[in-house]
């Protein structure tokens, strides 16, 4: 595995690989590197000829009262994980490269970035997507793959990239979770014992949503009920929103008659985590969820 | 000279040329070309192995008040005139296809387009740099060239390359200028035979500025109020703004101690023209001017 710092041979390394007809697999993360970021790694392989992983800690993505500061970070752990699920190229650019002074362009994606967790961050999916649009030109990918646990993250990259006209494909990978429902996350590391617990009533809570739907529910405001009493009935955790949406535009809806976005964030302790299911009447097995909590629960995109 | 209007046969086009290991040059225009536009391309030519110029009269950097309705179009004569220059290829996307329903992703480049024409027109960059941005992501250059007529959009794509690490190099051809001074523009088509010769004092105010440069003027207030004179005693003219400033970051400065951007904006009627040119005490050959009217006056960037 190559480790590039450089932005512009990192270019240089895309432009080589493209000239050899080779296809160029990317998968950016933050790093402190779980279980799902592996799978997006393993996804971008099936996809490429060669793939690039990046870890840059964004700071453009984080309000000014959020946790830049205490991301936890593990380069030396992150570097053999991704050499043993077989990256090629680890990028690690440096802030001050990424963001020089004089720096003033954004990229902004409208209405699917305003309600979910764009109505408490307001600024945070701008950073995102200019960042985003920025690894594209550094790292030349033709497909990149991203994790469904940040929904509206995919959604509004998906978005972007369609707009913008970026010629590249992008795979959503399904959600990994612990034994017990929980989705995996770098920030589950802040979670107490007892924090830990109770997070895991954000996939309980989908799954008795989930549940309800499969026996005919189709009301909104019912099924969104029966997801927050599962987190209210948990004293630790604090629900920041439960949101039924259309999986493209995420667009509100208020009833569940095709294949619907249930997506929750909610915080214990200091910890603010987010979780979503797509909800069907259909077999579980079209959404990817599996019922049985010690299985790797799953959303398909 | 091959039209493509498609826009993922555009790609497809560039991924071909990029494998054979070509450089492609690319020129956007909004169409009703004139010679300098000719330029550009010849610009381009130099710089590459096969020249893009697309037309696209983009409605995003029309303001609701401004002149997209009656912008002059004439697809037939500037075809004509692209085969003569040379052009390899004539792209032609639909404005369906451009910003189809959804569309909501913006390219913002903040400080260099506050000032100057942004002040008036404050959407126009915004508009400017994503239409550029979602051009170069269709035609996939390794060069691209625009006017220093419009210098500060000139800047506001140089800075958003920066930022985005697009890998394109952008180069700035010199204004060029009628017999009489006046720079060559599209809406100069707009003029009557009145407003035609009082938008001369355009380019006579920039000489009249750098003439009292060289002559060792360095005062801001001083050399403004001279080409501020020269457009106020032209009664059919109406000054929109006269600045000096920075030819990189933009900032305005009250002295010419380096070379220095001038910028003016005024109305001729419902016509508004803009033009500028780089003060130099130094030699004028060193920033392009003439002082003779009747050869072609320009600025290098």
């Amino acid at each position: 595995m190559e480790t590039i710092t450089d932005i512009r041979q990192m270019q240089q390394w895309a432009d080589a690989t493209r000239s050899r007809g080779q296809r160029i697999g990317f998968v950016p993360t933050m790093g402190y590197l779980h279980a799902g970021h592996l799978n997006l790694v393993r996804a971008a392989r099936s996809h490429s000829d060669a793939v690039v992983a990046s870890i840059f800690v964004n700071p453009l993505q984080f309000g000014t009262n959020e946790d830049l500061e205490r991301y936890p970070r593990d380069v030396r752990r992150d570097t053999a994980m991704l050499l043993d699920v077989g990256t090629d190229v680890l990028f690690l650019p440096e802030a001050a490269g990424v963001y020089p002074p004089g720096f003033q362009t954004t990229v902004t994606v409208e209405r699917v970035t305003r309600g979910l967790c764009g109505a408490a961050r307001p600024t945070h999916f701008a950073g995102v997507t200019t960042i985003v649009a920025k690894l594209f030109h550094m790292v030349k990918p033709h497909v990149a793959v991203f994790g469904c646990k940040d929904f509206q993250q995919l959604v509004a990259i998906r978005t972007m990239v369609t707009d913008l006209n970026l010629d590249i494909e992008i795979v959503g990978a399904p959600i990994v979770r612990e034994a017990d429902g929980l989705a995996m996350s770098s920030r589950n590391a802040y979670l107490s014992a007892t924090e830990r617990q109770a997070a895991r009533s954000l996939s309980k809570a989908l799954a008795a949503a989930q549940a309800l739907v499969e026996h005919g529910e189709v009301d909104g405001l019912r099924i969104l009920a029966a997801a927050r009493r599962v987190i209210a009935d948990e004293s630790l955790a604090r629900l920041e929103y439960a949101t039924l949406a259309d999986p493209d535009t995420l667009e509100e809806v208020d009833a569940v008659r095709r294949p619907t976005l249930l997506a929750l964030a909610a915080h214990f302790g200091r910890t603010r985590l987010i979780d979503n299911c797509i909800l069907s009447r259909e077999s579980t097995a079209r959404t990817g969820w599996r019922k049985s909590p010690d299985s790797q629960l799953s959303t398909a995109n």
